[in-house]
């Protein structure tokens, strides 16, 4: 600690995921020193973190605070089969909802950061119908939540960018407005033109010098040529390690063949891939893609909205449900779960000063267990999340705020 | 009410899954009347249901009531690769432990209860080495909890019939001392010898006039093979109705052409299916298993024991889960998934008096939302749970007991 540090707060006697036992001493927003128990001072605010578990707060890898349909009454889904009837039907709902995205999504961040989640990658709907108007809503959001999350934003086309004429040109005024990546949706599936589409997008992101977080539900040797589309233009735009791929289906249903020429592609160009532990289809293998060098992350998707009336932001849960889902049932494998909604995401993401150390930020989450990979198989919903060295919430409670 | 009725109890203003709002008349273990909100007795202790939905407890397909391992610090998982080395790495982990069967199992009968489970069917591992003390263990379980749950027994030959020599006859024992129905295991991965595990296990249940529960991970054309052998020797015996197979995930590992005969050969036997939405493997496709007239049931399976860190009982979220598996997004969708806990275990158990009807029994749970299918969705923790007329939980804590 240096002098002009003065201690805030103190987290006492918090168990680290590696079975150490610390006093977290927490300076203004900042960690300013991880000391065995009991040796942290006892003249500032202390929160009794004995038998917890601490961890860095939860970073949410993909979620559309514009979609979610939290608070009003719940709302039946509405059949598509495809993918664009989704997108129609999403369309003619948001055209009749009577709460605006800004307290919807509000609701959400509120909801999520209770949970335990510090920051979040946001995509957000830009079309010619609903405009910028989303993208307004979200730079609100960051705004009035700003002590409870960091938000990065994705410009999505979810109609498409050659389907819709003109996208391409606001998801262009978007970048400039505030958003900080260019995202993608399915150039086959809904743009029936992958050179087009991937033209388009990459010319936006390598004129503002940001990155790409593409939407990929295109199954098969489909989605594995997209990816390595994907990959080869990473490279040549020097974009690597800025380039995250969400879903990629497509990494589940190949042989081995494709799946080994395209994970190479992607660890390559350092393309990451996004997983929310799909339900009813084949997900990426996740420890197969780490082997091939690949990153994996997970984020929730969607939450009670259009697409899907599951999902409540749960991060410690999307950690348990990747992990059921790839069977990973060995302490190392558990804690890998933790690592993809936690450190993982935090480096695709590109947050600096994440994790629990001197000089990191002091945004933290205590969990009700032994171990970390009981952590992940149980999902205990009583937390204490501290985000900018201060208490947010407690047992999925938010704290009252200025 | 007929005259002998006392009414002890009314649930006010509960709204039932068709959106009616009733007051439910219980008198002693069971419902008197169910009555327009506002019509029923005030002389009587009443609890306030208004916002709630009502519905007939959850009724548990499949638990391993002697497997689990809560009460003690969380034992991370030994890895084994196969169904047989998990088999030993269980057996070894057995020996070892320090809290028995009936404290163990007593531990999951409380945490489920308290979720809201009413009646269950449990496993229960039969061999060589550990002999009947689970079997005894269970009936005991089931005397001391008899006022919170209804448990059916299946004596289960975990490590097999014919590679255990002696587990048959004690598998004959076990229905003689109180065992429900005869268990049963992967005839072809686990005992090598389809004929010789049916054939012994089919004549113990002949014997005892009982049905059978068998767990069959075998997958794709094996496992569906195997599944036409258990429905051929379902009708030769006559127990049509009385036999189900639990997981049969190679119902979601075959051709069309695989899939038609052999569903058709369950459905002629009306052999019940058990899915617990797992993670890692196909699952059978519960929509298509309807339509070819076969009854699909959902049960948790493990909770926190050797063979899964995974799994808490909560047989909301794990309806849930088994509509997040398959695609379950509507409604009417999300209402199934629902049966699938309630109704349709219910009758592959044979539970007389269950539903919520003049008659039946109080087997209740309220659940905090508007709709049946927003508690699906949801799976909101914030239950009152009454069983035989009596209430026994609020909130997820279990009330005292006498």
């Amino acid at each position: 600690m240096t002098e002009d540090m003065q201690p805030s707060l103190v987290v006492a006697g918090a168990r680290t995921a590696g079975g150490h036992t610390v006093d977290i001493v927490i300076a203004g927003e900042t960690i300013a020193a991880v000391l065995p128990a009991g040796q942290g001072p006892d003249d500032c605010d202390r929160i009794d973190a004995s038998d917890r578990i601490v961890a860095p707060s939860f970073v949410e890898g993909h979620i559309h605070l514009d979609k979610t349909l939290l608070g009003l009454p719940f709302i039946p889904h509405l059949p598509g089969d495809t993918v664009a009837l989704r997108i129609e039907a999403e369309k003619t709902l948001r055209r009749t909802l009577a709460l605006p995205i800004e307290e919807r999504g509000g609701r959400l961040i509120e909801q999520i950061t209770a949970f335990g989640t510090g920051s979040l990658r946001s995509h957000v709907d830009i079309d010619t119908e609903v405009g910028l108007a989303g993208l307004h809503a979200l730079l609100r959001l960051k705004e009035r939540y700003w002590d409870l999350v960091d938000i990065q934003i994705v410009a999505f086309p979810q109609s498409g960018v050659i389907t819709d004429p003109g996208t391409a040109e606001l998801l262009d005024v978007a970048i400039r407005e505030g958003a900080d990546l260019v995202g993608g949706l399915d150039p086959a599936g809904i743009d029936q033109d992958v050179t087009g589409h991937l033209d388009a997008i990459f010319a936006i992101a390598e004129r503002h010098g940001v990155g790409l977080d593409i939407h990929l539900h295109d199954p098969g040797p489909l989605g594995a040529f997209e990816l390595r589309q994907i990959a080869a233009r990473t490279i040549a735009l020097g974009l690597q390690g800025k380039v995250a791929v969400s879903h990629a289906f497509a990494l589940g249903q190949i042989d081995d063949f494709e799946f080994g020429r395209t994970a190479e592609a992607l660890a390559a160009a350092r393309v990451a891939i996004m997983t929310n532990g799909p339900g009813p289809v084949a997900m990426p293998p996740v420890r197969r893609l780490n082997a091939a060098g690949v990153t994996v992350f997970a984020g929730s998707d969607n939450i009670r909205d259009a697409w899907s009336p599951y999902g409540d932001g749960d991060l410690l849960r999307r950690a348990q449900l990747v992990g059921y889902r790839q069977d990973f049932l060995a302490d190392a494998s558990l804690a890998h779960a933790f690592a993809m909604v936690t450190e993982i995401p935090a480096a695709v993401l590109g947050i600096e000063h994440y994790g629990i150390a001197p000089g990191k930020r002091a945004d933290l989450v205590l969990l009700a267990a032994d171990t970390l990979p009981e952590a992940v198989a149980g999902a205990p919903l009583d937390r204490t999340v501290i985000k900018r060295g201060r208490l947010v919430a407690r047992k999925g409670m938010l704290m009252p705020r200025d």
